[in-house]
């Protein structure tokens, strides 16, 4: 999310309480996730396990709970609970206002854009040109659809993020401020969800085709020309390079990489990040004719224990 | 379900046309399924396999297709198709009148409760204060929210059950005229399905979390503070204790239990009760580290077999 | 899918300006998917390695992309892009044209059905009698609904087939001008998808039940009386025979067929085609029998590298 304008450190600070550890005037563009943070922006860190990776990220603003020694060129705000005042940013600027109409009056669609029966469109949302939308998808706040988008019935465009931190009361939720960005010819199925960013975007490349019933996690980054089967699940933080090919049923866990051009077979459970130019298969992920391999050796282990048994 | 006053065992005989075996004013106060009935319930029976756990059971009428010796302080209920019977009871005290508007004004709704656009709220359904009920989402008939529930895009509270008995002529339905209870501090996910009971109540427990396309099964009870990912599937009856966390695409089969706290790991089949405190994977369920080894062993198998052939 | 009335061959090739091989005024019924195509339709081919099998198939029209010798009886449409020529067949014969009202004026619905608020109902649907449309339910063009079916919240039916062919520019869609048949005493879950066929039927017989968040692809053939549980993903092109039953999460791949009596048990993964009357289980789909076998040596070979570490 970048904001309406730049801030100066001290806006920032003032805005959740906070401390700072840099020059007051520092100019603060805007905050994101770790995995495709740009310089001017602000992360959030609130265990020591990875202070490490954030005051080294390309965020220049690290929102954290701890007063570490300042890397040069960068900025602290010091907080005695980060995932809450990372919260309050969201939630300064992009606050909850439910749109109360099927289609908001801001939103902008584009010429030849088809727009089915029952469909909701919330604040801001873009939609290009030549796109069909069916009866009774939703997208949310602030999501962008790019030209010749189709959108099948009753899918969700920036569903929440399933993000939550555990405090003693109970689960806490981290707030959605972000966006889902559909890029030019992509295509969903009916009753896909994709959530948005929590404060970056998800994002699914020019030419990817997703089936029916495909859920898709916060910040995820796919692709172009992805080819995404029904029933698959990706979860959060996941980038997915070009030209991936993921069948039905794949589930795919959060803040990994797939390479260009892998190829994942159905049900396969993908566990940690992939090379490209592969193919993949079985719960968790390894390389098809090795899972194969495996398979063929129990097989023949089990015909033998039979055997044996009989004698 | 409780009935809308006590009806005495005679009155209740006479709806159904069943013979009876006990006090005929014997006060009979609702029906329910046996994993949670209690005392005052009736519950029914229709396999010779399952008559000793429905009349050892907190059930105090029994509803069955064989004239047996009725346990003290008990009633039978004894008729040639309990299921059939046990359906004439639903429609009679939970008849289907589709609603025929969007939000039917039986409902009641708290203040501070946001109901977002093309919302349908079935009859006498409850939804407490300050909750989020976002675009296209569903709440069937005599469904009960708490307080600060949040239930996203398109997600259906209240289906009906899977339930069928098999005929010669074809699938019979059990009828659904139970309700989804869903505790203070609940969230649900965009596009979940949680099916209503068939005569007692599918619950959610205080403060826990789904995520996207989770489906529940009809009369199953979610202890608190569960956390349950993505595309995950729980069926019918099951009870789930607090603090347990399920995986994406997770599935759990009918009537059995998951203790406090365990962690089920993604894509794991849960195929019979499991400890609580523990870590679940693999299809059918073991414990983590078990299924680990298993997979290790596998793959010093595989490569064994591997060398030998290129000796 | 049948045209409105009998072409001749000559008429379809200036349609889309194909050479052909054969009489000009050979009639020309329909055109439909290779394992369900009927005497008088056109299937198309791309690809050597099918040529064989649509020129033997019960097509009497191939449209493809190779002079090869037309077998006696039947007739060749020649083009070099035999799939975007099978596009152009269903962009004729049933055009692409969003119904702007929620239940379009040229629907029929029969006497007894209710249709709950919300439900979106395309051009010259057939609905039978006593059928219950849940809430937001969705049903496309040209979908055929028997008597006594019920379709729960939110399902989808209709939905366009995931059928891409790869061009050097990105995925070319194919076309859906086909239908879905849900034959009578048919009743599908909440959240469900059914693609329609590309140029046939995707059908559903009669008397078979599906569970919330089922999806079945495009042109599949499920017969009388299957039962399919929640979660579960039929592909493209399946035959799945009478009596089947398919339990939780369950995937099926594209173009197999399941015979009579099958039982798959949960997250089985059917990859080929599978016998009837038995039970399988696994990812890939085994006997569950061999299944269970396998798993056992496996337990045993763990222990047992267990122990010997141990020593």
């Amino acid at each position: 999310m970048k904001f309406n304008r730049p801030h100066t450190l001290a806006e920032i600070a003032a805005l959740i309480g906070a401390g700072t550890e840099g020059d007051p005037d520092f100019p603060v563009l805007g905050m994101n996730e770790i995995h495709v943070v740009e310089p001017g922006d602000i992360v959030f860190v609130d265990h020591p396990k990875y202070y490490d990776k954030a005051l080294g990220s390309r965020a220049t603003v690290i929102l954290i709970n701890k007063k570490v020694s300042c890397p040069p060129g960068k900025a602290l705000l010091l907080s005695d609970d980060p995932f809450r005042d990372f919260n309050r940013l969201t939630e300064h600027f992009r606050p909850f206002r439910p749109a109360p109409s099927q289609i908001d009056p801001s939103a902008v669609i584009g010429e030849g854009t088809v727009i089915q029966p029952n469909v909701f469109v919330g604040r801001e949302v873009t939609i290009g040109k030549h796109c069909v939308i069916q009866p009774n998808v939703i997208i949310h706040d602030h999501c962008v659809l790019g030209d010749h988008v189709v959108v099948q019935s009753g899918t969700v465009v920036g569903s929440d993020a399933f993000y939550y931190k555990k405090r003693p009361e109970g689960y806490d939720r981290l707030r959605s401020g972000g966006r889902v960005i559909l890029e030019d010819y992509v295509e969903l199925g009916a009753l896909c969800t994709i959530d948005r960013g929590v404060s970056g975007d998800t994002t699914i490349g020019r030419g990817s085709k997703l089936d029916n019933q495909v859920h898709v996690g916060h910040d995820t980054v796919i692709g172009q020309k992805c080819l995404i089967a029904s029933q698959t699940g990706i979860a959060g933080c996941v980038v997915i390079e070009d030209e991936v090919t993921l069948w039905g049923q794949v589930g795919v866990t959060s803040a990994i990489r797939i390479g260009k051009g892998a190829v994942v077979l159905a049900q396969t459970g993908v566990s940690k990040s992939l090379e490209g130019g592969r193919t993949y298969f079985g719960s968790p992920a390894e390389e098809a004719r090795e899972r194969l391999k495996q398979l063929a050796a129990l097989r023949q282990l089990s015909s033998m224990a039979t055997r044996n048994k009989k004698l």
